[in-house]
């Protein structure tokens, strides 16, 4: 072989895919075992089995209104000019049953939330009512039946599914589940991801850099990243380029992760010891080593021991674009729920401000800085070297440039991933 | 005063203000003080200072491809016809200063990531270079200066300020960090939330309630809304409608919280008494109690001991709108960020599917599912009559009916704020 290329010439389990089918061989992975929690940690957490309710909520007929509970056919015809009246026989307490009950021509004061008296069938909002000195009320408007009022089970009725398994809750689903008295649920573990940096030129984020040395940025950036959909990272030390050591690593890593994240030396060089040491693991099997995205190219997915080990980019800016679009969408997965195949972050529609060019025959990930302009939201591309950290800083989101596509031009729609 | 009517009337310092008032109010509140932290946990927070580098990044120009490290000028005029020929002198390792130079008419292989040697002022791809047997390599394209050369400080420069004051921090902020060696930073504490809810009506979760009671919904849904934002919540006992019992609960609120929401009895009736007993502080100010929105008007903001004390709707549906609306971007203009006066959530544009109407002089805030149909984002508004907390499990996000409108015509564009 010629000087200077012993290693970089292709290994033979080299292969590059498309995005799909990195997305195809994720989705043949398992998702993670149920756990019980309590309800008051279950904020982000995703259900592992449908919520069903074992109550009406409410319990009984509620007033949605401050005002009088009636007797919606004593007031048909009630106007300003005609009121109707009716006789006030007390006031509803929240917190007990009413001990009142409504026979014709009779109104309850009630409170908004009180539970509707014996005989009532709609409220009249107090702004309709007019009290007269003899312990009367005048009504101005007409109320039909069940106006104002939230019927029993209106809200949640028993045996009805209220919040479907893998759904991941949010403030609201934690709200309904306190008002059904569902104290303890049954979710997806979070998953468990070891994030390992690897090359002879990384050293601690707190060591002054040598010179050709350069700092672990992926570890912070990848272990922020995966904590961002609710995953437990768990920080690794720093690997130098040697197999016996990432082997080493990467087995330990196994033993207490679902997932294995090692940055860095998955470019096909000298350097590129990672798919030799994945693969040498028994009963390896090697999805893909490259994808045909940009930047990103470089990268690995494999199954040891029966768990998904990703191979990122060394380059922090690929890592960390790669990661957003297939690692955070398999976290989500992992943690129950829908494989969604597409990058992780809010999808908003922005105006593309330059056109911007992209080779055939790969996905392009333009970053973009969004910005409203005469109420348009527009999309100004981040431009910069490959590698540049500050392109990502600098950036909101970015959109893809479809695998056939040759660039997209100016004034053109985007969608737009938020980071 | 006629009978069962006597708490109902408005008290004298009960005044409804427009939502912009509400926020006014809000930006006259200082900010929390400073903590350093670690930049392990930095993920999320914000930023008390300016973060200036204190390196040039790279420190040394780079190489941004697997190739060789050449001189421009040697490549001038190269291509696959007319390859340019050079000698390779060897090969750039990670992790240390290139020991070997270039001279004209030499080239040497990089790796991605690798330090330029001296000589060097561009990079050929691998992909553009055929190696010889002789130890020389044919460049079939030419470079111009700096190409595939990510220079000395072109990612971020001494002196540069890299992330603002008021910046929020997200996994490549903190990469950022890592990269130019902050391993401290100094930003806003968290605000610290106590949530208390009252009302005779309301029972603790575990608990079943008895007739004409009902869960503590509001505590749970408050305390995880807070806790989306970053906020720490503080739990406390649900306090009953006595004021002396809720003076003591505020008092001591008032004592570890940055910020106090008490939600229910802050509509006007007689059981109302929080208004009452925030104002029988010393020095106590009510900037609103009612605010023009719907759901969300019986909604009361006080400075008491110099701290914001927000009063919420007892319906757990109103209560959250006005959370989201004013205490949500409140938490994070408290910890550091600009505060924005609208409501929290990722704002999208989408199709309204269903008219809806609105009342005259009140913000409307309609509650909505989103669906992508035929390439377009449709917001299908989610009926319900008040209080159904199963409207806010249905939804995906709310737009907002402006103050003076009458309604939204189908097929309008509207803004949701997810949820």
């Amino acid at each position: 072989m010629p000087f200077g290329l012993e290693g970089r010439v292709m290994p033979e389990f080299f292969k590059v895919v498309a995005p799909q089918q990195i997305f195809d061989a994720l989705a043949g992975f398992a998702r993670l075992a149920f756990e019980q929690i309590d309800l008051e940690h279950s904020l982000g957490r995703v259900l592992g089995l449908d919520v069903v309710s074992k109550e009406d909520l409410p319990a009984r007929a509620r007033s949605t209104m401050d005002g009088y509970a009636v007797r919606a056919a004593d007031t048909f015809g009630a106007s300003d000019a005609v009121p109707a009246l009716l006789i006030a026989v007390g006031r509803i307490a929240m917190g007990t049953l009413p001990d009142i009950s409504i026979a014709q021509g009779q109104a309850a004061e009630i409170p908004t939330g009180g539970f509707l008296p014996e005989g009532a069938d709609a409220v009249v909002m107090v702004e309709y009512t007019n009290p007269l000195a003899d312990g009367e009320i005048e009504v101005t408007r007409p109320v039909t039946k069940g106006e104002n009022v939230l019927d029993r089970a209106g809200d949640v009725a028993f045996g009805e599914t209220v919040l479907p398994a893998g759904k991941r809750l949010r403030p609201q689903d934690v709200g309904m589940l306190a008002g059904l008295g569902v104290t303890e649920i049954t979710v997806f573990k979070k998953p468990r991801v070891a994030v390992i940096s690897t090359g002879d030129e990384i050293v601690p984020v707190a060591q002054t850099p040598s010179p050709g040395q350069i700092r672990d940025i992926n570890g912070y950036a990848i272990r922020a990243l995966v904590e961002t959909v609710g995953a437990l990272a768990i920080p690794c030390d720093i690997v130098r380029d040697e197999p016996d050591l990432l082997r080493s690593a990467l087995g330990n890593a196994l033993e207490t992760a679902d997932v294995v994240v090692i940055s860095g030396g998955s470019s096909v060089g000298e350097r590129d010891h990672i798919v030799g040491v994945v693969s040498g693991f028994p009963q390896a099997e090697i999805y893909a080593h490259g994808v045909a995205i940009s930047p990103g190219k470089p990268t690995l997915l494999a199954r040891v021991h029966g768990k998904p080990v990703f191979g990122l980019p060394g380059h922090p800016v690929s890592a960390m674009i790669v990661a957003q679009v297939f690692l955070l969408p398999f976290l989500k997965y992992l943690e129950g729920e829908k494989l969604k195949k597409e990058p992780t972050g809010q999808r908003v529609r922005a105006v593309l401000a330059t056109s911007v060019h992209s080779p055939h025959g790969r996905e392009e990930y333009i970053r973009v800085r969004l910005e409203w302009e005469q109420d348009q939201l527009l999309a100004h591309p981040v431009f910069g070297k490959s590698g540049m950290m500050s392109t990502l800083v600098k950036a909101d989101g970015f959109f893809v440039v479809p695998i056939h596509a040759e660039g997209v031009a100016d004034g053109e729609i985007v969608d737009v991933y938020l980071f």
